[in-house]
This record gives structure tokens, sequence and C-alpha cells, in this order.
């Protein structure tokens, strides 16, 4: 008998280890009885990670066909490509859609209605798949055209994390505009563990979005990017407070977060809170910290580089 | 034959591959030859990273029952369902605790003797689930309080990496306590590659500890939070200088972080080094850098923006 | 029939999914044709993430023998277990090679002359693997001589994510030297997905480099640092402009990012820009901003805190 075989035996024959393990269930068992709080028993309605990974898998490999899968493509035999993917998808993201849905169920609702209001929604989204390679190729392109690093469109693709970040974030938006509940965070929860790149599925960005790096990004709900916005790593488009309502709870969904226009550059470390207003065309410069609106085409840097230095000699 | 089993062919038969292999493995082997340094060979003791990315799943659902897995959880069945995970996790955690443990082996320690250590550990780290079940109800419900953008603790528990982090901390913190070398740190380090949020399992974690987007954050091994304190992305609670001995080696574990008192919030980038206290209530604003002890209820911040503007005209 | 079937079945007898799909493919295909763009059809030669992640995965494993395999190394064994994974190495990274150089075929290059030169430079790269190792132990004993956490050089190995980050870039640094397409970049951009530590394959890293936590760092395709650098979380050593050709477009490759001395510690958060030079053993403090070139040994930090500080008796 192998040395690791007789030590897993001993584990049950000479200690008290079923004793032990009943009890512990036991324990756990007790503490899942109580209430509700952070189960989730008997529902069964929840959307599955696992699945909810796969549909982003597909729904990448359609937006980017021939660069992730192992599946070879040609053009001749692209339509069954497509068609094969699209079809499962259909089917899994309307399953994980109606499991959703199913959470916030209404007693006024039938099964059947939330299907069909499931199967709609379902349709509605992935009928903006077109559209998002459009903005996809814009934005693949602003990169090439913003990073003097990258050598060819395919390898941003293949390899620029703020990419990925943009595509999951734009099919999550979608999500999130039919009020699907769950799917479109974990969308770009997913997005935020692959990048470090933490764009809510609220957040409306506009054609030609570069971030680079990326690492340390976050873009609130209700932030809005114009067009051709540039973007590096650690900024913080984020809220300065939270509006509350009269008995001091925080109001969800208010306009909390910065609006950027067209043509802005944003760069490393940059904070940018409250529902402001930065120009088109404005450029802010690293480690800023900004509370108030910003005029078109201003350039806002840190004053003098508040250092103090100390040489060789004097240490 | 394909283009593909032509070339893999021409690869060994028309080349110096067989040569090259020959010479580079004798060439990688002697490295492997000359002292301990940065192998691990004829030890076959050490903790195996797949096997503890299993262990942390398996927590993970005990922790939260019916969320990642996609077996189906109903209450009249959930006491199977928690012990078939509960005694796998059981084995699972005593054989790496064990191998773990063999690497420390002391002379005097006889193998029987270690095992029934190991046991006896992981019992002692086991039993302490359903109190950790209890303090991250606490800290799923700090989240809700604490971002507008939370609509319901299923979508926090789904989707925020604070969450994972903090539950992963805590069951690592007990292992910690232990003395079992290896694993408490791949438990956080696997924390850190999905959430980018990094504590040290030495770190002491109050109940209620909201972690917002997380990316960059970093919890040292000799820190202490209270209760109910927020934490934002980019917050550092670091080391200011590291204590040394008499001939200048670095001591290792001496207390070196801050302690943060109850009710204190930390807001993003901000830096809080060396063995302080942040006085219960207090608020440290974004990007402030702290070295120095704060009073209960100050507030920090950064003083003017001291800011370079220039407007458009003046371009 | 269960409640599952009997929704998927609706999904196809009820409702008009079969014409949606058909029209979305359409619609989607439609897309794929106009242009290359962001597609990647009939090209059959791009690498392959899943191929590549596996070759670093063989990589890391004859690098750090023993630590992620669930093999079991013995010293007498050892020359097989090296020579399989060096063996499957050499295959696969010829193939992932050969594609990558197939994207860039210039005409007047045979099959047979592009498999020749993929050969070559693949022997030239996997050559190196006995010198990264040297490198990668004085990378392993900088991480423990540093950080007071750190309890052995195999804990450094199993959980630092510094360490990983290092190793597979300098790989990567060796297929950059080759001038082989995608490849780097995805070793080093899947080493950014793990650890959060963005450092450009075209990096020059001296011996003896400690990333410590390492979320949010970035390393510019030109920058350069010598022996003994130590370099904390958020750390960005990056370009502060880009050099235009005589038509204002971006001079791809053109020397852009610092060159760091020997024995240069850089702590959390300073931003490096611009082809500058820090001095050897220079200081470069948290949250500092530099564009100038630092003098040996000189010590920079950020002068006074700025900070507004309102105590409980003030609010």
């Amino acid at each position: 008998m192998s040395n690791k075989c007789r030590r897993t035996k001993g584990l049950f024959n000479n200690s008290n280890s079923e004793e032990f393990i009943t009890n512990l269930v036991k324990e756990i068992a007790a503490t899942y009885d109580d209430e509700k709080g952070i189960n989730h028993i008997d529902g069964n309605n929840l959307p599955n990670e696992y699945e909810v990974i796969n549909i982003i898998n597909h729904v990448m490999e359609l937006i980017f066909p021939g660069y992730s899968e192992k599946k070879i493509y040609s053009k001749s035999l692209l339509v069954y490509n497509a068609g094969e993917i699209t079809a499962n998808l259909y089917v899994e993201l309307y399953h994980q859609i109606t499991r959703a849905m199913l959470y916030d169920l209404n007693e006024d609702c039938s099964q059947c209605e939330l299907e069909e209001q499931a199967l709609q929604s379902c349709q509605k989204v992935l009928s903006k798949l077109p559209k998002i390679r459009e903005m996809m190729k814009a934005d693949v392109i602003a990169a090439f055209d913003g990073d003097p690093a990258a050598k060819s469109l395919d390898e941003i693709i293949l390899s620029y994390p703020g990419i990925k970040a943009i595509a999951i974030q734009r099919f999550a938006h979608e999500l999130y505009h039919e009020n699907i509940p769950f799917i479109p965070r974990m969308f770009t929860e997913y997005a935020h563990r692959l990048t470090g790149i933490d764009i809510h599925p609220g957040a409306h960005l506009g054609s030609g979005i570069f971030i680079d790096h990326g690492t340390g990004v976050v873009i609130g709900e209700t932030a809005r990017l114009g067009d051709n916005v540039k973007i590096y790593q650690g900024v913080t488009l984020g809220a300065l407070s939270f509006p509350k309502d009269s008995c001091g709870k925080i109001i969800k969904g208010a306009k909390r977060h910065p609006t950027i226009e067209n043509n802005v550059t944003i760069y490393s470390g940059a904070t940018v809170l409250g529902n402001i207003v930065i120009g088109s065309g404005a450029i802010i410069g690293g480690n800023v910290w900004i509370t108030d609106s910003v005029e078109p085409k201003a350039k806002i840097t840190i004053s003098s580089p508040e250092l103090t230095i100390k040489t060789a000699n004097k240490l």
C-alpha cells in the first residue's frame, strides 16, 4: 500500500474525523437555515458563472472571428461557423436571461410572460452584434494610432487588454439597457478579472475608445464617454459623493460620474470625480485630481512637481 | 499527408533537432544540479497549486452555497451537498497541510507526530467556517449599503471582487495562525490574481469590511483593520521602513503596517504607511500620503489641488 | 418532460427564433465581408492563444522544476522529466513561430526558407533557457532579501507574482529579439493578466530585479533596468511623448522610456517618464512624478505632504 493510501485510510480509521465532519456539517447547515442572507438555496434561478463565461467567449468569437478559437475559418464556410456559434449563443443567453429574470419575478407576471420577455430581450441584445463589431473596428484602429509599440491591428486584438474589456462592456451595456439583473455585471467583472479594467455596464462609451495598459482603470455606472477618448492605466472616473434621499439612504442610479466629451486624453493615475464635464479636446495630466468641470481644449497638469531632492553629497 | 504533418516530420528528419534537444536538456539538467536554489526536486512535499485552488473553490462553495457550482441546492438535500463538499475539503486540506509541514520538518518530529499535528491544524481551521460565514454576511451588507450601483445582495456575491478577496483572506488568515507554510500565501495570491487585491494572510480584518473595485489594493502582513472599514481601489496599507537587527538584516514579522480603527473610510489611491493608528471614524481622502497617526474623526484631504490650467485661448 | 426541456423546445417551435438567427447570421457575416479590419479569415496562421499559454506553462516548468506540475521529480529521473517537456516545447514553439512568421511572409521568401528561419529562431530562443534560470535565481534571492514577509525561497516561487511576470518577460524578450510577431506580446499580456504587471517584451531587465505586489506596474518597450532594481506596485516607467515623423505619424520603436541604473529603488505609485536616466543607487519616493534625469544616489520624495486636516472638534 502506498504511503499516501495509508495516511488517507488512517485519516478515517484512527481519528475523530467522521465525528468532526458530521458536527461541522451540522454547524454549517445551521448557518444556512436562519435567513436568506448570503445563501442561494431553493432558488435555482441565479445565472451560472460558468455558463456566463461561455457566453462571453462566444460573443468575443463572433466579434473577432478566427482569433481565439481553434477552429479554422475560411470565407466560404464562414456562414456555418458564425451560424453555429450564433445558434448556441442564442439558446445559452436566453436561458441565463430567464434565470436572471426569474429572480426578480413579479407576482403578477406569469412564467410564460416572463419567458416571452426574456426572448425579446435576448433578441434585442443579439441584434446589436453587427453594430458592436463596427464600434470595435474603430477601437482597434484608435489603439493602433495611439500606441507607438503597436505593430499591427492583429497584435492589438490578440494582446491588448483594453480591447477585451471594451468589447465585453459594449455587449454588457446592451444587457444593462434591458434591465436584466446580474448578467451585465458578471460580464464586466469577468473583464475586470482578465484585464484589471473595471467599467460598469451602465457606462456609455462612444466610438474609438483607447484604454492603454489599463490596470486599475475604474469607470462608473453613470459615466458618459464621447468619441476618440484615450485613457491610461490607473484612471478613475468616479463619484464624488452619493446623492441621498430624505431618510439618508443612498439613491441608487442617480447621475454621479463624469461626462467626457470627444477627443479627450486622460493620462495615468488621474482621478476625475463627480457629475462634471470634461470639455472636448481637453488633456488631463497624469495623477491630476479633478472635481470641477474643465473647459474644452484646456490642458490640466500638476503645477510644480513639489519634490525634495537630496543629492549624494548632502546625504 | 497534411502540410502540418510534413513539417512536423521534417522537424526531426532533416534537421539537427534531436541533437539540439539532447544538448539543451543536458545543459538545463546541469543547472538543476548545483544547489537547491530554485528547484524543488526529490522533495515531493510542496503544496500543489492545482490542489490548493480546488480547496479554495470548495471553501467558497461552503461559504456561498449555490452561487458558483452547477449543483442544484434545495433545503432538504442541503445537508448532503454541504456534507460531500466538507468531506472532500477535509481530506484535500489535510493532505496539502501535511505536504507543507513536511517542508519544515524538524529532525526531532516523527512523521506520525507531524501527521497528528497536521490533522489538528486542519480541524482547527475548518471549525472556523461557520464564524467566517457570519463575517461574510456583514461584509456583503456593508457592500450593499456602501455602493449606490449595487442592486441586490446576490449581485454582490456574484460579481464583487472585494467579497471574493476578503472571503479567501479570512480563511487564509486561519491557516496563517496555525503557522502552516506556503498555503496561506498561495490562497491570498490566488485572490490577488482574480481581483487585483493583495491582502497578506497575516492581516487582521474586522467585521463589515468593504473594498470597492479593489484593483491595486495592498494590505500588509501586520495591518489591523477594525469594523466597518471602507477601502477603495489603489489603497496601500504598507510598511514605511523595515526594522533591522544589529547585523542589518531585516527582522521578519515585526509590526510595521498601520492599524485602522472602526468606521474609517480610505478613498482611492491613498497610501498609509508604517506602524501608525488611523483613529475611528477618520476619513482619508483620495491620493493622500500618510506616515503619521491620525486622530479619531479627523478628515484628511489634499490641500489645494495644485494644478496648472491652460485654457484654449492661451494655448 | 422537464421544465427546462419544454422551454428550450418552445424556443424554436413557437417563436421566430429560426428566422431571427438566420437573419442575424447573415448580418454578422456581411460585416466580415467588407475588408480585413478585425477579422482573421482564410489566414489560419495566427498564433493560437491556447497553444501559447501551453508553451508558457512548459517554459515555467523548466525554469522552476517541480513547482507547478503534478509530476513527481527525483534527481535520478530528472533528465527524463526535463527531456519530455523540452521536446514538447520545441515542437510547440516551432509551430507557433512558423504561424506567426507566415503572417508577415514576404513574397520573396519561400515556405521552406521561412520554416528554416523559424527553426533557427526557435533554437536560439530555447538555448537561452539555462541563462534565464540563472537570472531567475538572482531574482528570487532579491525578493527574499527585500521583503520581510517572505518566509523562504520556495514561498517566493510558489506565490510571488513578480517572479512569474519577470520569468515570462525574460523568455518573451528573447522572442522579441528574434523579431517574431505576436508571440512575445501574447506572453507578456498573459503575465499581465495573471499578475497585473505589464512589462513590454522589449524592455531590458538586468539581474536581481524585485517587483513587490506589482499590481499596476507598467514598464515600456524601450525601458532599460540595471541590476538589483526594486520596484513596488503601481510604478510606471513610461513615455512622456511620442517622437513623430515629418508627417506627424508616431515613429514606432524610438527610445522613449527611462533607463534605470543599478541599485535603484522606486516606491509605490511613482511615475517615471521619458528617455531619462535614474542614476545608480537613487531612491524614488512613493507617488513621485519624474520627467527629468536623476543623479546617482539622489533621494527624491514629495516635499511637504500638502494635506488639509480637519479634526473632530472643528468639523
